[in-house]
C-alpha cells in the first residue's frame, strides 16, 4: 500500500468541514490541518471533525509535509491560493468557481500548468451516481447522439439577500453547477447561450440579481440544450436531467427521503425529495475526493480539471451577457 | 364481412346494462331484446342503452332468430337459463358464477356440451390489458419457472349487509375472481388451499361472513401462491398481481385516476386507482365479449371455458371448507 | 332531452375519421353527412363509420337541416370553409391551425363574430385528463403563482418530407399545440419567444424546416417557459409538461402501454408509453366534442375559442422569426 | 461528552467485519479488539478494519475495560458467549438468532435478566428507513386499525448447501427477518402460522429444506399477514412490505441502484434493486448499533430487546412445525 498523501484544508466554513469530515475516514490519505482565520472561534472543531485547527494559512502552505490543499474559502480569495499553493508545488482541490475574472482565471491556469501539479475544481455532480449513469448512457451510445439536453435545478430555499449580493448572481453561485453538467453529460463545448430571468421567488432583489432564469444552449455537436433553475422549490431539492438522442432518451429523477407511499382517501403519498445539497450528494462528495486522491497516487489525470473550471466560468459570464442584453451570446473559446 | 350475430341479454341490472352499452356499440352483434322481469320500471332502458327491453325470457329463448343468450340475472337463476339457451341452441355468455352448487354446475355442464352450444363464463379480468401482460409473461417464458404468485385484490368499499346475505360469501363472490386469476397467469390447476378470514371491515358480519381474507394456494405445478382480499380499500379499487419465476418477476400496478403528481411543501401526491370495476376494467369488459364474439363467427374455441367456471368455483368452496375447519383443504380435480 | 344537433363533416380523412366515429357515437348529435372530394374511392366509408358519405360539400353547407360544421380539411381550405359555414350561420369546429396567414384569420375572425356563431378550434390536448388536472392544480392555487412551465413533446415517428414541406414547418405543425397548451396551463400570454432548431433527425430537411426545436418563453404574468420538441422519439409518444410556482410543482407524466414492469438479470423493465395521437388522445378527442356540443346546447361559450386560435397561430410565427433571426420576438397582440 | 464506551467483538466474520468498520467511526464508542479463533490467518484485520485482532476470546471478557460485547460467532456458540458476557456485566449486541433452542433461550434469558446488562438482538431492518416509515405509518395511526400485512423478502442468490444445512433452515436463517417485521410493524403478537413452501430454486435441497415458502400469519389485534420468501431473486435483493387498515395503506418499495430510467425502442428500463444487505441496509446497521450505543449512554431500554429475540425465533419454530405437520400450528407465549 502506498505511504497516505498528507492533506491541509484551507477554509474550515461549511464546505471545508465537509471535506474534513469525509478526508479523515478515508483511506490513502491524512489531513494534517485545517487553517481558518475565525480558528480561535471553533473551539470543539478537532473534536468534531477529527483534524487540528490552525488560524495562519502559512501554517500549511510552508509544511513540507503536505502534499496537498483543499481550497474552501471564499471565491475572491481562490486565486491568491492556488498561486501560493502552486508556488509549493502542492496539488490542489479548488471548490467552483476558481474565480469571477475570466483574466485571473487564465493566468492562474499558466501558473498551474508550469508548476506541474495536479488540480481538480470541486463540481461535486459529476460524481452523483444518477447523473454519472446518464453521462454513461450518452458516452456509450445507449442514447445514440444526443440531441435535446434538460437540466433542472432548484434549491430548496432561497439563501439570504447578504449572501446573494456577493455570490456573483445566480447564474455564477447556482447555474455554474448545470452549465458543469451540460458540458460534462454532452461531452461537447457550448457555442451559444441566451438567458431569460427575473425575481420571481423574492422581488426585493429585483434590479440586483434574478432567482428563477432559463438559459438555452447551443451545442457544438448540434445538442440543444435548455437549463433551469429556482432558488426555492419548497417541496426540497429538485435536481433532475433529461438527455435525449437519436435512440432514445436516459433520465434521472430525484432521490427521495424514503421509498414509501401512503395510499389514503386523498390519495397517494410520497416523500419529498433529499432536502438539500448535503443529503442528496453525500456520496458524490466523497466519490470526487477519492478519485482525486487517486489521480494523485497514481499519477493520472484528475476527473475534473481546471479547463473544465475555466468553461463553466465563461458559461456564467455569456448567461450574465444575454440576460442584460437581451440577446444570444457566444461562448469565447480556451 | 360475416352476418351479424343476434344477442338477447337477460336480465338488464348493472351487469346487463354494462353488456348491453358495449355490445350496441360492437361491430358483428345486434342486440335485438333485453329481457328484465322489472321491464315496466325501467321506461328510459331504450332510449339509454340502445336496444328494446321486454318483461318476459321467453321473448328471447323463443325467438329463433337469436344467436347469443347473455345470462347477466342473480346466481340462483344461472343454472336454469343455460338450460333454456342451451334447450334452444343458443350460444351462452354466463356471468360468474355459474352456480352455488357444484352438482348443478357439472349436471348442467354436460347439458351444455350435449347442446355443442359455445360457452363463455364472464371473468372479465383476463381481458385487462396488465393481467394479460404478466400472463404472457409467465407463457412467453420471461420470467423461467413459475414458484410464486400473489394477487392483492381490494375493492373501494364494501357492499351493504343484505348484499353480502346472498352474495354466496367473500370466496364466492369476490375471490372467485382472484381464484380464476391464479389458474389463468400461473397455467396451473391449484391442489391445496388455506384460509383465513375475519371481518375487520365491519364487525357485523361476525358469523355471516368475512371480510378481510387470506388464501394460500399450492399449485399442481410446484407453484405456491397467495391471495388477499378486503371489502375496503378506503383509497380505491386495489387489483394487483405479481408472478415471480426463476429468470424474474411480472408485478402489474393499479391504473391511477391520472399521471400527475403534485409535490408541495407536505410532500409528492398522485391520484388514487380508478374508483371501481366499472372504470378499472371498461376495456376489459368490451375485450371480453369481443372474443366471445369471434369465437362463435370463427368457430373455435372460447377463451374461458365452462371448465375454468367450475375450477373457479370448486377453489370457493375450498376456501370456505378451510375457514369452517381451520384446515387446509384438497380441491376437487373436474 | 334536448333535439339532437346535426352535424356535416368537412373532409373524410385521418381526422376527419376520427371526429365521425366519436360523433356517431355521441349522444345529443346526430352526423347526417360526411363530405369528401375523394368519396368514390371510398366506398366503405359508410359502413365503417357509420355515416353516409358525399362528395359535394355544398351538400353540407345548402343543408338547412345541418346546425353544426367539423372542419377536417387541410388548413389551406379552412378559411374558405369557416366563411361558408358562417355564411349559412352553421356552428363551426375547426381543426388547428386556422390559416398560415395572420391577415386572413383576423378577417375570417370578423367574419364569425358577425355570423354570431359558436366556434372552437380542435387543440385536443386541452382536453387530456393529465393536463387538464395539471391546469387545475395551477388555476386553483395548489402550486402559488405560477414561476416556471415547461413542455416536452416528442412524435414517435418523423413525418414523411412531403408531408413536413407542405406541414407550415415544425412550430406550425407541430408546437403550435404546445404554444396552446403554455397559455392554457399558465392562464397567460405570451410576450416574446425565443427559438433555437435544427434538423437533428433528418438533415435532408435542413434549409427547409427544423425538426429539433427549444423556444424559450417569456410571458406577461412574470412566468418563464421552456418548450422542447423533436420529430422523433424511438420510444414513443413523449408529452409531458409541469408547472412550477411558489408552492410546488405539478408534473404530467406519460401514459404507458399498460403497468406491468419485469424484473429481471438485466433490470426492471416498463412499457413504452402510448404509440401515438391516436392512443393517447383517444378519451381527448372525445371529450373536445362532447364539450363544443354541449356548448350549443347549453347556449355557452366553447372552451377554446377562436381568439385561442389566433394567439397560438402567433406564437408560431414569432417563433419562426425568432428562428430565421436568431433574436427574441415580441408576439403581436390581438 | 460523555466517556466512550468501550466495545470487544467477538467472531470477525462478515457480520463481526462490518460491525467492527461501523463502530471504529462512530462517535461515543472505541473498538479495543476484535477476537476470531482464525486470526492468525487474517494478518490485514487490523489494516482494514482500524482495531487490534486478537485469537482468543477471554482477552475480551477477561478485559475490564470492555464494557460492550458484539457477539458476531456462529449461531450455535451464542448462548455460551452471551452467558460469558453476562457474567463478566457486559452489555450485549447479539446476531440473530439467539439459539436454535428455545430452552437455551429461555435459560439465557434468565443470567441475562439477573445481570441487569442491556442486551439488543440485531435485527437491522428495523433500522432501515423504508421500513421505520411504514411503523410509524401503522404506529401514528395513518392507516387507521392494520388488517392486512404483507412482507415480501427474496435474496438475490441462494447460499451454497453446506451452508443451508448448518444455517437452522430457511425459516431460521431468512424468514426469522420477516418474523421479527411482522412483530414490529403490526405491533402485535402473532397467535398461529401455516406454512407451505418447497425446493423451487434448488431441487438438490429437497427433504433438507425449503427455499421458497409461504407463511400466512393470524395476529392477536385481528390483523391478518402473510410473508413469503425466495433464496434466489435473479433480479437482485427484494425486500417490500404493505401494512394495510381501515384508514388507507403503506407500502415500502425497493431502493434502486440508482434512479436513472433509459427509454429506447424496446421500452423504459429502470435499475435494479440494491443487491444485497450490505448495499441495502447499510445505514440501517449503523443505525442499530448507534441507538443500541446511546441506550447504553443514556440508561434507557434497547430498541430491540431479548423476548423480540425470543418471539421472533418461536415464529420460525411454529413455521418449521407447519411445514413438517402441514397444519396450522400455535405460537407459544412467552
Amino acid at each position: 500500500m502506498k505511504k497516505d498523501l498528507v492533506v491541509g484544508v484551507i477554509g474550515g466554513g461549511r464546505i471545508g468541514k465537509l471535506h474534513t469530515r469525509n478526508l479523515v475516514q478515508m483511506s490513502g490519505v491524512t489531513v494534517k490541518k485545517v487553517a481558518d482565520i475565525f480558528a480561535d472561534k471553533m473551539p470543539t472543531f478537532e473534536a468534531e471533525y477529527g483534524a487540528p485547527l490552525v488560524a495562519d494559512f502559512d501554517e500549511i502552505f510552508n509544511d513540507d509535509e503536505i502534499d496537498i490543499v483543499f481550497i474552501c474559502t471564499p471565491t475572491d480569495t481562490h486565486v491568491e491560493m492556488i498561486k501560493r499553493a502552486a508556488a509549493k508545488k502542492k496539488h490542489i482541490f479548488c471548490e467552483k468557481p476558481i474565480s469571477f475574472s475570466d483574466e485571473e482565471t487564465i493566468e492562474t491556469y499558466q501558473i498551474v500548468k508550469e508548476a506541474g501539479v495536479k488540480f481538480q475544481i470541486g463540481v461535486n455532480r459529476r460524481f452523483d451516481r444518477n447523473f454519472a449513469q446518464v453521462k454513461e448512457h450518452v458516452a456509450n451510445g445507449s442514447i445514440g447522439d444526443i440531441q435535446l439536453l434538460r437540466i433542472d435545478s432548484r434549491d430548496p430555499e432561497a439563501p439570504p439577500l447578504s449572501y446573494v449580493e456577493s455570490s456573483g448572481g445566480l447564474f455564477f453561485d447556482m447555474m455554474i453547477h448545470d452549465f458543469d453538467m451540460a458540458r460534462f453529460i454532452s461531452g461537447s463545448e457550448v457555442k451559444e447561450v441566451y438567458a431569460v430571468g427575473d425575481a420571481l421567488v423574492n422581488s426585493e432583489l429585483k434590479g440586483t440579481d434574478v432567482d428563477t432564469a432559463v438559459v438555452t444552449l447551443t451545442f457544438e455537436n448540434g445538442c440543444l440544450g435548455v437549463i433551469s433553475n429556482s432558488r426555492q422549490a419548497v417541496y426540497g431539492y429538485d435536481q433532475r436531467l433529461e438527455a435525449f438522442g437519436s435512440k432514445g432518451a436516459s433520465q434521472a429523477e430525484n432521490e427521495l427521503v424514503n421509498n414509501v407511499t401512503l395510499s389514503t382517501v386523498e390519495g397517494v403519498h410520497s416523500q419529498k425529495p433529499l432536502h438539500f445539497f448535503l443529503e442528496r450528494y453525500n456520496d458524490a462528495y466523497i466519490k470526487e475526493v477519492e478519485e482525486f486522491v487517486a489521480a494523485i497516487h497514481n499519477d493520472t489525470d484528475t476527473p475534473v480539471t481546471y479547463e473544465d473550471g475555466i468553461m463553466a466560468q465563461r458559461l456564467a459570464f455569456a448567461a450574465n451577457e444575454s440576460l442584460k442584453t437581451g440577446k444570444p451570446v457566444q461562448v469565447k473559446k480556451i
